[in-house]
C-alpha cells in the first residue's frame, strides 16, 4: 500500500498521531485527504500539509454520514484514527466515548462499504485489555473484561471493524496503542505534571502512589510500526500491539521532567494504586508479533518523555497555557 | 436475588426467552415490568403473564431513552434481553444490529444509572467468540475476532457492561448462549426445516453441507442457569456459558425433525462448510463455570429438538405459517 501512490483518507488528520500520519504520507507522494472536526484537532498541525498540493482538509465530524460518504468517493485506503481518546473522564459523560469510537467507526465503515474502499487501519488501545493477566500482554490474551468506557467503545469499534472485514471483504489492519509521546502531543500525564511545575515548581500533585507502572512510544516510532505492518501483514484482518519493550513508574517520568525543567518539586501523592476510576494500574504490551516484521523502536520511553517536554517548552504559549488542546 | 421479591424489568419480555423468563419470575411472586417493542415480539406469549396483578407491559423500543427512564423507576433488577436477534442478515443492514444491541444496551445501563438501579443480567451469545479455536470454548478463550455483526453488536454490548460496573458499581451477570430451543420458539433452523417440510414433505433445502455442528439449550433449562448463577455468583462481574455437554449435526435434527413429522424428504443441499455469510461452522460451549455452580440441563439437544417440532405442531397456524414472527 506504501509504495504505490494512492488516495489515503485520515480520519482526525489534525489530532497528535494523526497528523503525524497525515505529513509521513504526503512525504511519500500519497494523495491524502484530512478528515477532522477541530473538537480537539490542532490547525496548526497542518500547517505543513497545507502547504502541499497533495492535501486535502475536511471539516467533518465522523457522526455526519454523508458528508463523511461524500469525502470517501475515489478512495483506496482509510487510516481511521478519529476518537474521543480521553480515556480518564468517561465516567462524567458516558454515552460520548461510544458516540465518536463505535458509532463513529461504524459510519466509516459504512461509507467505505457505499463507496467500495476495501482496506482501513484503525487506532486501537492496550485499555481493551481491562485488567490484563499476563504481562507483557499478547494480542491473544484471554477475553478480556472491560474497565474503562473508552476501552470499550474501542473493543466496540474493533469487533465492527472484524465483522464487516468477514462481509464485506474489507481488509483491515488494527493497532493497539500504548500511550504516545513526542512532538504535538496534547494530553495526558506528561502534560498534566508539566502545566503544574510551570505554575509552581514547588509542588506536584500526583493521582495514586506515583507506583503505576506506564508504557509509552514515541509518535515517530508509532508510525513507523503502522505503515511496517500494514506493507508486510497481509491477512484479511492483521491485530497487532504498539509499544516498547519496557515500562516505567509514573515516578520515573516526574524524575525525567523534573529534570528537564530544573525543578525540585515537593510532591503529594493522593494515595492508592489507581490514578482514576477505570485507570488500569499496569498496561505493558507484548509487541513481539509486529518485531517479527522488523519493526524496532528508535527511542526509550525516557527518550520520548524528554523530546516530548522539548516540544512542550517549544510550544508552551499555545499547548501548556492553552485551554484549546484537548 | 430470586428469593426475595423484587420488582424486575425485563427488556424484551415478549420473546421467546423474555416471555418464558417472565413467567418464572411471577411464579416466584415477583413484580415484573415487561418492556417490548413488538417488534418481533408476540401478544400471546404473554397472555398468562397479562392474567397475574404483578406483572405490567410497556410498549416501549429501548433506543427510546426517556420512555425507558419512565418505565426503569423504582426496579431492583434488569434482565435485558431485548436484541435484533437475527444473526443470519447482518450483512444485509449492517447497522440494525449495531443499534439494537449495543446502543440500546447503552440505553439501558443509561437509564439504569440515572434511576438507580445496581444489578443486570445480560443475555449475550457464543457467537462472540468468532471462529473459536479451542473446544468446547471455556469463557476465558484467547481474545476472539468477530465474525458477524450480531457477535460484534453483542460484544460491544458485553464491554458496555463491564464499563458501567466498574464505573457505577452496577452489577452483572452475562449469559453466552448457543441457540434455545423449546416452546415459543420462533426463528432459526429448526423453524426454516419445518416450514419448508409442512409444505412439501418431499424435497429438503438445506445452506452449507448439513455437516455443520450446532448447539442447543432447551429454554427451561436457559432460564434455570440464568436464575442460579445470577442466585450464586457474587462476582461484580460473572460471565457464563450457558449450553449442554454435547453437540448436534444439523443432519441430526433434520434426522429428528423428519422423525416427528414422519417424512422422508429427498435432502438437497447448497454445499460448503457454511449456511451464510458470518455463520460459524462450530459452535460448542464448555459450560463447566455454571456447571460448578449445580446446574444440570433437564434435557438433551434431541429431546430440545423433539419438543420444538411439538410445539410447532401445536402453534402451526400462528407460527408457522404466519409471517409475524421474526
Amino acid at each position: 500500500m506504501v509504495d504505490k501512490k494512492k488516495k489515503i483518507l485520515v480520519t482526525g488528520a489534525a489530532g497528535f498521531i494523526g497528523s503525524t500520519l497525515v505529513d509521513k504520507l504526503l512525504e511519500r507522494q500519497h494523495c491524502v485527504i484530512g478528515v477532522d472536526d477541530f473538537s480537539t484537532g490542532q490547525e496548526y498541525f497542518l500547517t505543513k500539509a497545507r502547504m502541499c498540493a497533495k492535501f486535502s482538509l475536511e471539516r467533518v465530524n465522523i457522526l455526519e454520514q454523508s458528508k463523511l460518504v461524500s469525502c470517501m468517493r475515489g478512495v483506496d485506503f482509510v487510516f481511521h484514527l478519529a476518537a474521543n481518546a480521553d480515556v480518564r473522564y468517561g465516567a462524567s459523560h458516558p454515552k460520548k466515548d461510544f458516540e465518536q469510537n463505535a458509532r463513529g467507526t461504524l459510519n466509516v465503515l459504512e461509507a467505505m462499504r457505499v463507496c467500495g474502499v476495501s482496506h482501513i487501519a484503525f487506532a486501537s488501545t492496550g485499555s481493551i485489555y481491562g485488567e490484563a493477566s499476563i504481562f507483557p500482554t499478547p494480542e491473544n490474551h484471554p477475553f478480556p473484561v472491560q474497565t474503562s468506557l473508552y476501552g470499550a467503545s474501542k473493543l466496540a469499534a474493533e469487533g465492527l471493524i472484524q465483522a464487516y472485514a468477514e462481509a464485506f471483504g474489507i481488509r483491515a489492519h488494527i493497532f493497539r496503542f500504548v500511550s504516545i509521546l513526542g512532538e504535538r502531543y496534547t494530553h495526558g500525564h506528561i502534560i498534566d505534571f508539566y502545566r503544574q511545575l510551570i505554575r509552581d515548581g514547588s509542588v506536584l500533585r500526583v493521582l495514586g502512589n506515583g507506583g503505576q507502572k506506564k508504557s509509552y512510544l514515541y509518535v515517530q516510532d508509532c508510525i513507523d510500526a503502522i505503515l511496517i505492518g500494514i506493507e508486510r501483514a497481509q491477512e484479511k484482518v492483521n491485530i497487532f500491539n504498539l509499544g516498547t519493550d519496557e515500562f516505567c513508574r509514573v515516578n520515573d517520568s516526574i524524575k525525567w521532567i523534573c529534570e528537564e525543567l530544573e525543578v525540585k518539586p515537593r510532591i503529594e501523592y493522593g494515595g492508592g494504586e489507581r490514578g482514576w476510576i477505570g485507570d488500569s494500574p499496569f498496561i505493558f504490551l507484548d509487541c513481539s508479533g509486529i518485531r517479527r516484521l522488523e519493526w524496532r523502536p528508535k527511542l526509550t520511553i525516557r527518550d520520548a518523555v524528554i523530546r516530548t517536554v522539548a516540544f512542550l517548552k517549544m510550544n508552551e504559549k499555545r499547548i501548556v497555557r492553552g485551554d484549546s488542546c484537548g
